[in-house]
């Protein structure tokens, strides 16, 4: 894994990242500022970073201590967040996406992080990394701030597919409750359902479906499954893993991202309603900046692609230095945890039987 | 419209409202209390509350000058939110949920309002109601806290059936223009179509079908379409009414209320956090309790169903005193405005023909 760094760490295990520099809504430079991040919080990740050199060599090479990390990987062409999937995974050869994801298949990088076109990424990820044995269609998970003690729970999918079969849903139960194994430190999370009511018999056909069927795999596939969940228990702790379809997952996602930002544009405007709010928010503002660190969505920023031979974050298009920052702290963690090789055994063992994997289950903790 | 009520009102139009009294979750006391706080303000109502009158006699007697505006029609039996829809459409005869639908079906109120079993009230309604000619499914829609300049947006279906088809999304697009009209003021609402992307590539293929539908048919509805929207313009000001089927609106709405929810959980807690902060909010208490209300669901508490020979108006099972009152209010609103036969009139119009029909326009004006 060594990249010919300049900066030997103790002997420490290296991680490597490969970094899409292009495609964000805010360009190379908030990639670079965050990746500069990064790199100084957490000496032990080298940086492979893809796209126009001439642009991107005078940005990196200001930071010179960290310069030293980071490879720069000439790729002369952009996919923009217009660029249809299809014609990307056709044509993309040659853009920073398409080498930002080559460097995970060749084994340069354990993890790929792009801020890019989604829809896009999961093609070129798709095409090049292909999908892990026995996986249908992978999913994109995200954290959702909530109730637990860890502060988070994992929502899937979130926009890989518009769609999803009963098996799909239980796949994205095994997948992401090996993500909550691994990325919140649970031995055995609770997955739930979504569905517009708890009791069984509300919802789609597929979700009936879907419901006996994890009912029947929980304990081969290392979960707890509670049930149907409502959008009200996305953010609770009734729950820790909330499965549903691309579409569904997709529009609660960014329901509730939008929700949060109004809220807390309207605290900042009742703040700075009068000269006494404002006064009591200078008064406050250590709280208050706890709170909206915790609900900030760019501190969470980071959707993780599941079901691939290759671990692959997407950044929000449009994360700013501490979005991008986030969103690689999360890729490094991932890389570091083994978490895609474990995801494969888990899956592998839950395909294979309807049968319990003690020895898989000991393997997945950390 | 004359129920014997003893208090003329200087021959004010009075408005009849029935009420299902039973089947809240927090049963005919918190009921009863909004019902009481509603006719103290506006003493333009008269009710009619339907449920076990040994049980709710003595808890209206005990608002002496409310009483009189109460006529209570005794129903012996109860819907429970774990009741089938099915089960109570062919047996809920007898039922305070049955009584309250009836008396607007026999003319006596011109809006029921029930905090009971949502899939029962909506089959009972279209049992009894019938849909108005021209609808293939009712729809449910909600008001949703926005940044446009009225505070609140339409958002259908949230909950009256699982799935919609093109035609029943252009339904929903004219039936919440016509509830934006009369219960937002608006001339010419903005719909938008609820979808993972605004690209017109996205989506669903029968979403893009309803994108060409709605394309066409705006200038007869009487709506200015915007295309599609996605999760986070629903609190936005890009758009007046959302439109999507009702199992998507109803995760929508339920992950909003709970993200809402949790923040403001998070915001007492944050407040309560050091006696520096408990002072601050101290200071801040009248920012922080307008804030509170602009966000809090109870005071926009109130599913319209659309569609039916008559208002029903679906308060939150949970609701208390105030969530009870705000969907009373929003009944007597609705019920004033003649909002039912203006919405029917455009339904009409808007199946009678691809062209405009202005003097309907104007006649919807407020």
């Amino acid at each position: 894994m060594s990249n010919g760094t300049s900066i030997p760490d103790q002997g420490a295990a290296r991680t490597v990242v490969s970094v899409d520099a292009m495609g964000g809504d805010r360009g190379p430079a908030a990639v670079v500022a965050g990746l500069v991040a990064s790199a100084r919080r957490d000496p032990n990740i080298d940086f492979i970073l893809h796209g126009d050199e001439t642009v991107l060599r005078p940005m990196v090479d200001r930071h010179g201590e960290v310069a030293a990390r980071v490879q720069i990987r000439h790729a002369p062409r952009v996919v923009t967040m217009s660029d249809k999937p299809s014609q990307v995974m056709r044509h993309g050869d040659g853009t920073s996406m398409w080498s930002a994801i080559e460097s995970v298949k060749q084994g340069e990088a354990k993890v790929a992080v792009s801020c890019g076109n989604t829809g896009a990424l999961m093609a070129v990820a798709m095409i090049r990394l292909r999908k892990l044995p026995g996986v249908n269609r992978p999913a994109i998970a995200c954290l959702w701030p909530s109730r637990n003690p860890g502060g988070f729970n994992v929502m899937l999918d979130v926009g890989a597919d518009i769609k999803a079969e009963p098996e799909d849903l239980l796949q994205y139960a095994t997948m992401g409750a090996a993500y909550a194994r691994n990325g919140l430190d649970l031995a055995r999370p609770r997955v739930g359902l979504l569905n517009v009511g708890t009791e069984e018999h509300k919802g789609r056909a597929e979700l009936k479906i879907a419901h006996d069927r994890m009912t029947a795999a929980q304990d081969a596939a290392g979960f707890e499954f509670v049930g149907f969940v409502e959008g009200g228990d996305i953010p609770s702790s009734r729950v820790d893993v909330i499965v549903t379809d691309g579409f569904t997952g997709n529009i609660a996602l960014k329901t509730g991202e939008g929700t949060a930002k109004l809220v807390s544009e309207l605290l900042r405007e009742a703040f700075s309603a009068s000269l006494l709010s404002r006064f009591a928010a200078l008064l406050a503002l250590g709280s208050l900046k706890r709170l909206q660190k915790r609900i900030d969505p760019r501190r969470v920023n980071g959707g993780v692609f599941l079901g691939l031979n290759g671990t692959v974050v997407k950044s929000h298009g449009s994360a700013d230095e501490t979005g991008v920052s986030a969103a690689i702290r999360l890729a490094a963690q991932l890389a570091r945890s083994g978490f895609n090789d474990r995801l494969a055994a888990r899956l592998a063992s839950a395909e294979a039987a309807g049968q319990d994997a003690p020895e898989q289950e000991s393997g997945e903790q950390k």
